[in-house]
């Protein structure tokens, strides 16, 4: 008789996941990126290069550079933290890690444990989301508006806390261009949120992982480079930069933190010759790259909004972001886009519904799509038919593609 | 004032490590590999292919093949594991992991909770041992001799245990080329485990890391191939054969099982670029290389026994073992391995002392010898310095380096 691992399990495992069968046609969720601008020969030589030249430190876990990964990696990182986010730090405060989730897990992993407090942005990311719930941790929202984190807000959690006798395990944000809003907090209000920290004596727990992407207006300094007393804990990626598959980020921290972090890290290294072949690439050509994506996805975002504009017109509110990749819509109160969701999912159309990105009372009103990935045709295809669907569903918006465009 | 992240960590970490400085002179630990056995201008020219080919799928995130891996490279091992270990499965029993510790991470998270208890033999890789004990996962140790784990000893095990209405989450083995003993199971011994485990109704945790490094005798059959209940869970690595910093293992299982485990793997993929590539490579030159490999680790090991038998004489015993890349020695109850560790450490010569890879009450007189990383003239030195340490510190061995070699 066969074993049944179905009861042989934890009883408190998730659901368990079906067979992958491809991605759906017009596929708005996910960080996937834009295929087009991967410079595959650029990449390639790179590899070529640093394989011949190092290719045979691979026979040693992480290779010659110790458990916090490929050293000039580390030292590509020191300098582009210092010229594009104003971040001082050396190599030995950098942790490349197997994308930034794990520099999330880790991180957690460190500070929090079942029945903690932490204070996040209302509108976030799903991943994180999810974790924290999965670690019955208690989230506390904050509002998000077009400046970031509403720091008064923030103020007033941080002395309720207090009066609780709660101590937060630690803010986190995501500060330029946020997920899923695309917003980027203001100086002011950075500058709000440490002196906050620093009163309350709370660590900030800083995502920069879409921060490269900004084509409107400039990067403020992260809050890692604006924070002396060295409770910020920054992360990154080069999944939206260079290349999600790949499943290298980073993480910056206090030693007094770090530490800790690699005793919990117990991969053996995370993969090496990824690290070897965006050190190589991305000394000579990350701005120049860079440059080039952000022009693409603004083109991208353009198209999606031109084809919003068109299928949803005024039922359809949102702010276009400055940059990133994706856009956070709001439709009105009769729709609800989880159930959206599920219906385009059957139908090819893969959207992310907004009660998974946001802790808001009014988030099933929302839905986040991603623009990266599907060419500008696809983009455009694939509004029309979620309008369509949307106008079947839900009678809105009541101009889409299911009546004559001239009517 | 500085944050004080030493007070703000959870307050049941592992110690924090310590800045990484370099690898030692003399390395006798880790599973580092042989680095001129690695094939760089193939490797090389494998990865040049597969990206001009398919690079551009770097842009989504698990490239075409969805959450279980590239799957080319799962077909590869599809064919492998037949040809290798008599193994019958398909691509969908395959998930590709971050490292065979990844594996080992997801199959107890899925399988145990504090307080469980699992069957082991009684010396181990002490990562798993590590990780065992992280979880506060009961360890019924069952001793191995030369043909592997004694089965009769199990036999009592599972009688005892379920008559105290304990059952086991699960049966962990490595049977061939048993980490750290090197010993091979004898078919015998696998079939009486299989019917063991059966009859108690257990599932059996095979780890396969070092399988593919047998150069004296042939490997038998994996136990996933002699089990017709689909109770056996498998792993296997490429960190032995190719190269241990690309972090690609892999886990074999029924569906039963593989949807939880994918559900558990929330790291958005493992590394892809590494899976492209060996694909790419192993596809046509596995066979080749891991035979050249074996090769050259037979020669190594002969450096080292050459080295101890010269050096210690009659005090160390051992088992010289049919592949692999670890010789477990035992010295005189006088001695104790993981003061000389630490002695050692601190003069440039790195070994595992007993007391972390095995559960014998006389561990402390076994240390692991690893010898696929150094020179066979850096074992031969490193082997000749051990001696010199140990008898300065313990007397033993006593016509060792520190004397002259006509004394």
């Amino acid at each position: 008789m066969k074993f049944d691992f179905r009861t042989a399990v934890n009883s408190d495992l998730p659901a368990p996941q079906k067979l992958w069968s491809a991605f759906p046609k017009y596929n708005f969720v996910g960080g996937h990126n834009d295929a087009d601008s991967l410079p595959i020969d650029e990449i390639t030589a790179a590899c070529n290069s640093v394989l011949l030249r190092e290719g045979k430190t691979l026979a040693t876990y992480s290779l010659e550079s110790g458990p916090q990964g490929y050293l000039p990696l580390r030292e590509f990182l020191v300098s582009k933290l210092d010229k594009y986010a104003s971040m001082q730090c050396d190599a030995d405060n950098i942790l490349l890690t197997s994308g930034s989730l794990q520099a999330i897990d880790l991180i957690n992993a460190a500070l929090l444990k079942p029945g903690d407090t932490v204070i996040i942005e209302e509108s976030n990311y799903g991943g994180v989301l999810s974790r924290l719930s999965q670690l019955d941790v208690n989230m506390i929202a904050v509002p998000v508006d077009e400046n970031g984190m509403r720091t008064d807000a923030l103020e007033q959690t941080l002395q309720q806390l207090k009066s609780q006798g709660i101590k937060p395990g630690y803010i986190y944000t995501i500060p330029t261009v946020h997920n899923p809003t695309g917003t980027i907090m203001s100086l002011a209000r950075r500058e709000h949120l440490i002196e906050l920290a620093v009163k309350y004596d709370v660590a900030i727990f800083e995502d920069e992982c879409y921060a490269d992407l900004v084509w409107s207006g400039t990067r403020p300094p992260a809050l890692y480079s604006m924070d002396s007393t060295a409770r910020v804990i920054h992360i990154g990626s080069f999944s939206k930069t260079i290349a999600p598959a790949l499943r290298v980020g980073y993480l910056v921290a206090d030693w007094s933190l770090m530490g800790y972090l690699l005793s919990l890290k117990t991969d053996a290294g995370s993969g090496a010759l990824e690290q070897m072949l965006l050190a190589e690439y991305c000394t000579e050509k990350f701005d120049y790259h860079v440059t080039k994506l952000n022009k693409n996805l603004q083109v991208k975002l353009n198209a999606l909004t031109n084809a919003i504009d068109r299928e949803f017109g005024t039922t359809a509110e949102y702010h276009s972001p400055p940059g990133g990749i994706f856009l956070w819509v709001k439709l009105p109160d009769t729709i609800n886009t989880s159930k959206l969701s599920e219906v385009c999912a059957a139908e090819g159309v893969a959207i992310n519904p907004g009660n998974e990105w946001s802790l808001q009372s009014d988030s099933t009103q929302y839905l986040r799509l991603c623009f990266a990935n599907p060419s500008a045709e696809t983009i455009d295809e694939g509004i029309t038919k979620l309008a369509a669907i949307c106008h079947r569903e839900f009678g809105i918006p009541l101009h889409g593609h299911n009546q004559p465009r001239d009517a």
